[in-house]
């Protein structure tokens, strides 16, 4: 490893900017303000808000944080040069970036003498002076400035001289950040590492001293290394980590590595890769262990499914499958898993499958808080029973609520808020390709009362859910919260074509937790219905068990 | 960039074993033997297909492998070394991977010595004995072998004496080729170039020449290195180019990087950064623009939605958003591209550009035989109706026999075998867990003469299924052949829970061949209805077709 003179590093997320060049992602101004509170509690130092400049709405959002704004973090509008041959004064776009009333602003400039001549269509002396002169005018304006040199590695690769000369600009002009961009997404690490190096060595031959005035935030009169990369390669995080270990001291990424086309850096490997592995200070180790909570919330936020199989955060991260392993995983982690779940606010997940013996019970009932003995009767019932049902289809890997219901049964323990006595649905399409028509019927018993409900959907499964919601809303208000979030089928014993056995998941949400059921029929109707019913269940349960916690 | 002797390097997909473990993925029999297939296609040399000692199907999978091998491909099954204090002839999971009949075996074994006293309960001697006897015994029944250093990274930094000491127990009873894990996904690049350096350097100190005779996979006398890494960290890309660097030759992975936790390292990306980027080479170069479309097939057969930010192959990958962006691509695609995507088959995607996807649309009716230009009006109306298809959730990728028939319509030779009026379809249910009746009437017009049939069913498919089959079968006998060999169903927009499209894929079969076929909506019914539609039409246009050719 690389020794530095100082481990502390500094973050900068820019999730509410480049994060927001996802394809399929859309956020308003309400959930850009939520996500960069979260940001700020995690510990993030510099929270790049939005190009207000480009995007009215982020004018707003920066207006909407001066009212309520941050604790700690730096949050930071993001702008290009000057145009060629205008003045830095007379710019709209640097008045916006100033109206956002912030200490930090972020430059963006051509690294690449290609894409001055070809892109922006100006000399090379020109580009020298758009970067020096808007630098110049935000500093005189009392900004600090950040200086993202864009297409840097390309650029470099092709005329080093030229792009060592646009960042030396920017820092002579006050920039007290020079952050080098991999902007295309195609570099590997090793040509990060030797580039970086470069760098970081060249600027130490400038003799700056200028400009770096108010030293909160960095220790050297020099300016400082950053690093922002895109996943193109799938090397992200590796090319980050490479940048740090050549001398870089800021990091650029995303929460969930959200981005354009493949994405950014992912901060939430980024972040544990650094601390927990290479000894850097990023973050505060009470804030180390939010990691989980914050990818999921800003997920949620976004409205975009959690990646179950993300490093570190994902649902699957520490999910351990079959018996002897999870013997040995309990008598010692760190054998089978690279760091503590809990380091990151994750945990361990015993996975029932169908190599699943008992330790595996045992283990998915003391997550549920409940201490089950290997000798216990009950917990051989409760294997047996799930072996019998996992021969007949069913699965639980990925339908934990399901599986929580069976134990709770098999103990005793499970509650009938509801009782299904039959349904009906009906479909008829009456010309291919036009809209067809569902209707279901159900019937519930809840309290001994039985509740005939009748209700139309898009299809056949959407009928049924809200058949069955309309009967049990009056009696469970709460029912109103929960939505499905996914649903999946699949066809077993693909061979006998549709007159297989259909498995159903359905995934439910109230607004803060989610839960998968798992229902199995020849009938698909059937198959989702289970799972629907149980997915209201488990709602229920949850529910009760959240009203209980907070009486005692 | 390191030199090596050659640039010759050796993959190895595991996505049939380790791909496997990911939670939430299932595949069966039929859906490996496609894969293994699509693999040998894609020019993998060496692919994986199990662990028969394990798992029974694998057992299965292996001997249905023998009738139908692949072309070029070594298929390879994996197993455990014998236990302590056994003898490797009575191991009945050594019986299990020889009679898998291949050439090749791999086996696994411990190299770090915690796991050796902790987890199998032995002596460190007798791990050592467990290595050799094991590959030894495998080379007397005339087996070559791969050895999986299981822990390896881990192991090696704890007791790097140990470690060497294993693979070198391997390397003299014979195995061709080391194999180092990084097994629970901790290590980072920069630890991997070292420790991967002194394997290779320590491998040459040894001096072995013994064991290999038949050379056709490898160049040298001494044990070659492999790399197997795990995307724990999100490193599992960048380990396996830092181990290549090092001097790896071999890198095992699986498409789409599926596998336990957080997966295995992803070959869709590694394949495009050691052969594009780096000079090695892996597979031909008609092979590395199949990559894509071999992404999406294995993604579409084992069911999971495909990743539409993965690098290289995603859908967004390359694309491109509107304006001053998307000329300068035009221009000169490599200064916003890291590579051409067409050189890993997948295509650049610009909202406004109907030029994106013309090439596709050629590709594959060459591939039915039809040789289209690219000036013809047809060519265009093909992709305009494909592109309005797939912005309602259609997808052809998997589904070649709808594509066909769209094109047949487009170029004004589809036959109307049957005109399909309507249907209904009705289940009942009266107590829950007991068998639903599901009743399913469809109206079809067969040369002007209208048809109304009903059928019952196990499920609602397979009442409609019955009813357009009765239907049918007296104007055309030969769907008495047909049958539906697969079926399966994803749900699109998953955030609108069951309300959202359903997209159906129906797999038929006349006894020779087997054909996909794709069906869109709002209604699970009315998908999976248009899908086993238009895979009687395909059947009975592929009756016809033959009836002709013989008549010629």
């Amino acid at each position: 490893m690389t020794t530095t003179p100082s481990n502390q590093l500094w973050l900068y997320d820019t999730t509410l900017r480049d994060g927001t060049q996802r394809e399929g992602l859309s956020v308003s101004i309400e959930d850009k303000l939520r996500i960069a509170h979260r940001l700020d509690e995690l510990g993030i130092p510099f929270i790049e808000g939005g190009w207000p400049g480009a995007n009215p709405k982020d004018v707003q959002f920066f207006w909407q944080l001066q009212e309520n704004p941050l604790k700690q973090a730096e949050i930071v509008p993001f702008c290009s040069t000057r145009r060629p041959n205008s003045t830095a004064a007379d710019e709209p776009m640097l008045q916006a970036i100033l109206s956002a009333g912030t200490r930090w602003v972020t430059i963006f400039g051509k690294s690449w003498d290609l894409h001055v001549i070809e892109g922006l269509k100006t000399s090379l002396e020109e580009n020298l002076a758009m970067i020096s002169d808007t630098i110049l005018y935000l500093r005189s304006q009392g900004r600090r400035v950040i200086y993202d040199a864009e297409h840097w590695f390309d650029g470099y690769k092709q005329n080093p001289d030229y792009a060592l000369q646009t960042i030396k600009a920017a820092a002579t002009a006050g920039a007290e950040w020079l952050v080098l961009c991999d902007t295309n997404g195609g570099t590997l690490p090793h040509e990060i590492t030797e580039i970086v190096k470069n760098v970081v060595l060249g600027t130490e031959d400038w003799g700056l001293g200028t400009g770096n005035t108010e030293k909160t935030l960095t220790q050297s009169p020099l300016p400082q290394i950053g690093i922002h990369t895109h996943n193109d390669s799938e090397m992200a995080v590796a090319n980050a980590l490479a940048a740090v270990l050549a001398g870089a001291k800021m990091v650029q990424g995303t929460i969930n590595g959200y981005g354009e086309r493949c994405g950014n850096a992912n901060l939430c490997s980024v972040i544990p890769n650094l601390q927990l592995k290479l000894g850097y200070s990023c973050i505060g180790e009470h804030q180390l262990n939010q990691l989980t909570e914050t990818s999921r919330f800003v997920s949620e936020v976004v409205n975009l499914a959690p990646d179950e199989h993300a490093p570190y955060v994902g649902r699957s991260a520490f999910a351990h499958k079959g018996g002897i392993h999870v013997s040995a995983v309990e008598r010692n982690p760190l054998t089978y898993e690279h760091i503590q779940p809990e380091q990151v606010g994750n945990r361990r997940r015993i996975v029932i499958s169908e190599q699943s013996g008992l330790s595996n019970v045992l283990a998915k009932a003391r997550s549920l808080g409940m201490e089950l003995d290997k000798n216990d009767p009950q917990a051989r019932q409760i294997l047996q029973r799930m072996k019998e049902l996992e021969s007949e289809g069913y699965q639980f890997e990925a339908a934990e609520a399901s599986f929580s219901l069976l134990m709770y049964e098999a103990l005793g323990l499970r509650e009938q808020f509801f009782e299904v006595k039959g349904f009906q649905v009906h479909c008829d399409l009456v010309e291919v390709k036009e809209t067809t028509n569902s209707l279901a019927t159900v019937k519930v018993g809840v309290n001994g009362i039985n509740i005939l409900e009748v209700a139309e959907g898009n299809g056949p499964v959407a009928a049924l859910d809200a058949a069955l919601r309309k009967a049990l809303v009056n009696f469970y208000p709460q029912i109103a919260d929960f939505e499905l979030t996914d649903y999946k089928v699949r066809i077993l014993n693909g061979n006998t074509g549709t007159a297989a056995k259909t498995r159903a998941l359905v995934e439910s949400g109230n607004g803060q937790q989610r839960w998968t059921t798992v229902g199995v029929s020849t009938n698909i109707l059937e198959a989702s219905y289970q799972a629907v019913v149980e997915g209201l269940e488990y709602g229920l349960l949850l529910h009760f068990q959240a009203e209980k916690a907070l009486k005692v």
